[in-house]
């Protein structure tokens, strides 16, 4: 049996892309026409093969997937229902801002995975097109009506704010997970205050992309 | 440029599979557990390639994919808007029903179709494994609470009923489709009252479904 810190953060990663799979589609229906309805399609669809590639990797770490993703059900549905989108640019900015700080997060952490593990993560994590689809949409749409500026970015920091306030509940709950950050394997190094910096980490990271839409974090 | 009846009948098939990948993935809501969630996410990523595959083959035979699936967004969003399940047997319900039927249709006129476009439309409606997980699942459920028999039969009725409609709605607007079967290509017998002949098949065809999960059609 390997790492159990190892095996939550894969059943996080696949819960949230099994989560993401689902979100994505129904997001569809907000899509302001067929052709964008395809984008999102490809995108969930990508999310499912994602959550299926990482559902493999658990099962060869010898570990069920569905007891693995069991302790992140809560929690995950918990920041979907809180922040359901009610329109097409929020929903963009959901998977753009959710993406980006979940490819931050285990880039961060990614020095405590085996190699192939990592490479998978990798992988899963690479950008399905989702930033570039919803950059382009929001600048739009801030250009033809400057009002949404405003209502996008209150929605960019109340996602930011519920990632970190279920991220630290999961913490609390996951002891073997926030280990990893105190008892790093051997030749990692780490801060003793590494939690709080890898926080500042995301949010530097969460700012830069609420700046290159032209929103304040 | 084909045969304008067959663009249609590939038209409103990817876009069905379109609307069938968006609606299984929503039901996904209602699963009852995270594994039933996952066997419809794997249904809604097939239900997706099939929209691809049909959309590849609209192009081969040199139309567009957004234009030729135009014609049939609004009976077919109108018949999933009307016929929203409420709960996850009705989900499951439609899902059977739907699929059950859209198979039926595409296997009567077969005979209408290049024999490459018929070997697609063959694969593409082969059975997903949606017919076996359904059953199962309703079956399960009507003999734990047999209080679910009437409302899911009355639900499968509405289903039906709601498919002819805008079905018939459907052929008034397209006279190609509507003509394929009043003229027929060469070599290929029809009745003179093919159509309403076609319905009465279908008709069949459900009930059939029906009876196999011990509920009135």
């Amino acid at each position: 049996m390997s790492n159990p810190a190892v095996i939550d953060l894969l059943g996080v990663l696949a819960f949230g892309e099994l989560v993401a799979f689902e979100r994505t589609a129904n997001d569809a229906k907000f899509a302001p026409g067929v052709s964008e309805k395809i984008t999102l399609g490809r995108m969930a669809s990508n999310e499912y093969r994602h959550y299926e590639a990482v559902s493999a990797r658990i099962i060869e770490l010898g570990a069920d997937p569905i007891a693995a993703m069991e302790p992140f059900v809560e929690p995950l549905n918990q920041f979907h229902n809180t922040m359901k989108p009610s329109n097409w640019l929020e929903g963009l900015l959901k998977a753009y801002v959710g993406d980006g700080i979940t490819a931050d997060f285990y880039r961060e952490i990614s020095v405590y995975l085996d190699p192939q593990t990592a490479t998978l993560v990798n992988e899963v994590l690479g950008d399905i097109g989702i930033a570039e689809f919803a950059v382009d949409h929001i600048k739009q749409a801030i250009a033809n009506d400057p009002k949404n500026a405003g209502k996008l970015a209150l929605w960019g920091r109340r996602l930011m704010g519920e990632m970190i306030s279920q991220a630290s509940l999961v913490a609390k709950t996951r002891p073997a997970l926030a280990g990893l950050f105190l008892n790093p394997p051997a030749g990692v190094e780490v801060d003793i205050d590494n939690m709080s910096t890898l926080v500042s980490r995301l949010t530097v990271g969460h700012s830069r992309r609420m700046d290159a839409l032209g929103l304040a974090a």
